[in-house]
């Protein structure tokens, strides 16, 4: 039994952490943070989680604790603060925030406006991508989780980027449920606002941006042009991204049918498929790819729920990979269809 | 042409007063204040009025504007400081808060849990629902308009009341579109927790409760005893709430159409039908009001769109009766039916 | 391991069952029937689960087929053709229509407008509400699952009659999330229809009432008489009803919450809780039950995913209970929270 | 005063048609026909019309009306079949439907998969996108209607395409609201289904494909090649079109505003504005659209309500101008907002 912390533990991939560990049969939480909640029981703050756990929040992860893996679930910026403390007492850690993504600490300083104070641990952190990455994160003390608009173009992109097919810029039009902003309150999540629209924003200067370019030109060893527009839809969980392609030569449904197959059929949580469906995969730890042939360019889909495979279940993925759990472990479970 | 003033103009009321007024034939809006946004065009705040309205938001009804009548959209506690310039002026006032509703100011002080500072202008305010008080409202000076909620359960309850056939408390089930709770972000109204859900809130202690009480009290001349349970539901714009009541003698529908038809037949605003329908009635003026008999008790339905009949609509069918204008002038559009 | 089959496996609540059902350790689902999709894969139609069942629809449960257990998930009227064959067979069946939940043979067919042709076995069937017919359904061959609106008013209704404080009708009313009327695209639950409204339907007339009352009597040992109104919510999952009742004495919150611990603190899958939230049980067989004490009035709410505790979820409890299996087990799964 | 004939008036459009010429000052309503509501009153199956029209559908246009303009409102295929009956009684005719958009006869032959009776009107027949097309309406006695999707796609299209800045494949990502798909329920449209998700559909092979290749094509002067792929969004009226180009050479910011505002400065139905709003047209005329430059790239956004701008808004301003009317008239209503 392995014994795990959570920092962060009141916002949404803190509790969505904490939900899927409490059924893993392999770990246990012993210690969850929370600074304004401390000595409150998480049960009283996430009344789902009554009957599965008992702990309370603390201010910090306890000395005591003897945990062997910790998931840093604070905001940007807030991580990096705490990950060199971690790496110190020797316990491994997943960052589920964006300090660790992006290995070039220019990049990271000019789309996250702020200095970057661990360039020790940011060159050794693993991309958390199991699909892609799988034999560094088994090896990795500190993963940084995917963020989940990149995993949802990542995952349809890379295959057909390292097939050598594509002809420049690519277009990712990334659609999300509103769980994905967070928990905080603000006038674009206000549900008169959001409820019956659709919302682009952060138009060519969202975050996922390098990300999605840094780690496809990793996988293809191909340079990456992203132009990325997320927007916002009325749904609470899932994401589908539409990844617009041109082609360097005409390629026929059969070829990328190919491409992607090769890519993701012995993938238990990547499933390849005719009509990518968000219903399928919601509230499960599996993703959707998708694709369609249009002669000389082509359109690509990714489908999961934003909170699952694209945060905290992704990251418990990772987890089982760090500790030599079996990779699916605790993540066995259907897509609610309906 | 009449001259009107809106006192508190970036909230969803008197945003919505904006967009009504601007179509209305026989009024100009002379001035909309706004404290933080002063200087700045109307419809650079709400987009939707671009080509409607030329006006900036200016700090307070200037002294120069000479106008005929004020719309006070501020919040509760804020509106009972500004009425009382308005009456010394001489200028006629419909206040959208809840601050002139309650004629009795122990209740008020109790259920809005602070003083009241003007008794004297409560006193001679008159509750701005026109189908019960159309004559006073005529002569009024200073007009209440009536609670969204308020309304849609007024509408039902006040025929049946007043037929004498209710025994005893009433319960009123509303649900409520989340535009009902203004444009300022929380918890509660955050899309992700209340956009795949419906939410009780307030059980048993809104402040429409007393309204409720008092004005179906009024109209029926027979005390009324309400249980008031509001819902959030995950729509933008709309209430509807179901009336159960315990009657004192046995009633078919043909009794309960009688006494309804007698009420409503003649009123262009309210129609009772068979079938009551959000969509028929959102984006208009328009409320509905349906009833079902089952034998010693029923359910009375009310149904309008919350920001129009439920508030800027209803304040603007006030004002037409306070200047003497024809009273569906500038409201007589149907609702969107899909 | 026990082998179970289910009839009717492209509904809703075959399907759930489906997704429940492949991840209990202790059984196999060996047949799942569909006239029209016989041949096909199950994971073709519901591809939510691939990877977790390889099986094809049948036309029926072959003879071979050594099953422990049936669920019976076909319309009303179609059960009772297909459950003498099971009894017939020794074969244990769960149905999940309403053709076994009123004993009452007068009462069923003129709620349901259609001969029972099955009366011997509806005479035996035993109502599958866990949490207060537990030993029955322990030793029952025919167990009748109990409907989603049904439940979610039982629960919070019949510790409150059975303490004898509830005087004269009760008045319920329901929301239901679009899930709960089944897969057949129909005019109410066309998304334009009811994606932004609140629609109430078969007021008075709906076949839940007939069940609330004979259940709630049969507990409370006290004659029931309801007001059951149900309204169509624009969300996928889950059910909240407000159940208003006038009290024989005052009572206050404290006596409320006695009697509602005593009825439920020590079950697992009913939580009784201040603020009750869909969301917390959404995708679970978790229930919640809470009650707000109003003078001589109350109101209780109970809210449930209408596809889990509501039908399918609650449907494998019964069959824990059925075959000797522990009574959590497969179902042991917090809610979703976000 | 004008007289107007509505064919096919049961559908959204027909409804939405109804409820536009309900206000219009200078045309009213002589016939609305349709086969299975023959008889009964417009009203009592569009409830938000009562008090607006007291008109019965009738079967045909009645002989007997002496109507200036017919609006088609049938489906794909049946429309050809009843403009020439117009025509030959010197009626003008605006058709809502796909029939008359393609003047390629073996272009609407491959994309609708029927032949085309009507080949002559098909010829002489003018695309109602009055911002370019305006003095072509003004003279036509037939206008095809454009598409929802087709003018959420061309207003931000058309102008950067005829700048000669566009290089190569546009890629159009549209999502619309549901009551684009029109009245018939259906499994795509079923709540459950896609209440809660995001549906792409007829990924690359949706008739508006080759409706916004031609047009743009024909503003532009220039070929245009589309790779279109629209997606359902759980919101009920309302289309956001996001358009993806790459560009013959590096433009700026400065340089699309130039452009977008030589182009529509002068509209009063186009907006261009930095932040594209759903909800500030939404149940208006109006349309946004906007821009973003992205080096080598660049996205534009369209934005509308589908039934109005996208629908039969679109065509009573194509009336107005046919019939020499204001162009405005009927149609000066903003959007919601909220």
């Amino acid at each position: 039994m392995k014994s795990i912390g959570i920092i962060g533990g009141t916002g949404y991939t803190g509790g969505e952490l904490a939900r899927i560990l409490s059924l893993h049969p392999d770990v246990k939480i012993a210690a969850m943070t929370s600074r304004q909640n401390a000595g409150q029981k998480v049960c009283s703050l996430q009344p789902n989680l009554k009957g599965y756990t008992d702990i309370e929040f603390t201010e910090s992860i306890p000395e005591s604790a003897d945990v062997d893996l910790v998931f840093v679930a604070t905001p940007h910026g807030a991580a990096m603060k705490i990950v060199p403390g971690l790496m110190e007492r020797g316990i491994k850690a997943i960052d589920l925030s964006g300090d660790y993504r992006l290995h070039d600490i220019q990049l990271y300083e000019k789309w996250y406006g702020h200095q970057h104070t661990d360039p020790d641990n940011l060159e050794k952190a693993v991309y958390g991508l199991p699909e892609f990455y799988r034999g560094n994160i088994s090896k990795a003390d500190l993963v940084a989780n995917p963020g989940c608009y990149a995993t949802s173009a990542i995952l349809p992109l890379a295959p057909l980027m390292r097939s050598g097919l594509v002809d420049g810029t690519v277009f990712v039009d990334g659609k999300s449920g509103t769980s994905g902003a967070g928990m905080n309150p603000s006038p674009r999540l206000h549900h008169p606002t959001c409820g019956e629209s659709v919302i682009p924003y952060s138009v060519g200067m969202h975050r996922h941006t390098p990300e999605i370019e840094a780690v496809v030109g990793d996988i293809s060893g191909k340079g990456a042009d992203v132009l990325f527009v997320p927007h916002l839809v009325p749904i609470v969980r899932g994401i589908i991204s539409a990844c617009y392609v041109r082609l360097s030569e005409e390629a026929d449904q059969e070829k990328l049918d190919g491409i992607y197959r090769k890519a993701y059929d012995g993938e238990f949580f990547v499933d390849y498929v005719k009509e990518p469906s968000i219903r399928a995969v919601v509230a499960s730890n599996h993703a959707q790819v998708a694709s369609h042939a249009d002669g000389g360019s082509a359109v690509a889909f990714g489908v999961l729920d934003n909170l699952v495979k694209g945060a905290s279940g992704q990251a418990v993925q990772c987890m089982n990979l760090m500790l030599g759990l079996e990779e699916k472990e605790g993540l066995k479970s259907p897509g609610l269809g309906v």
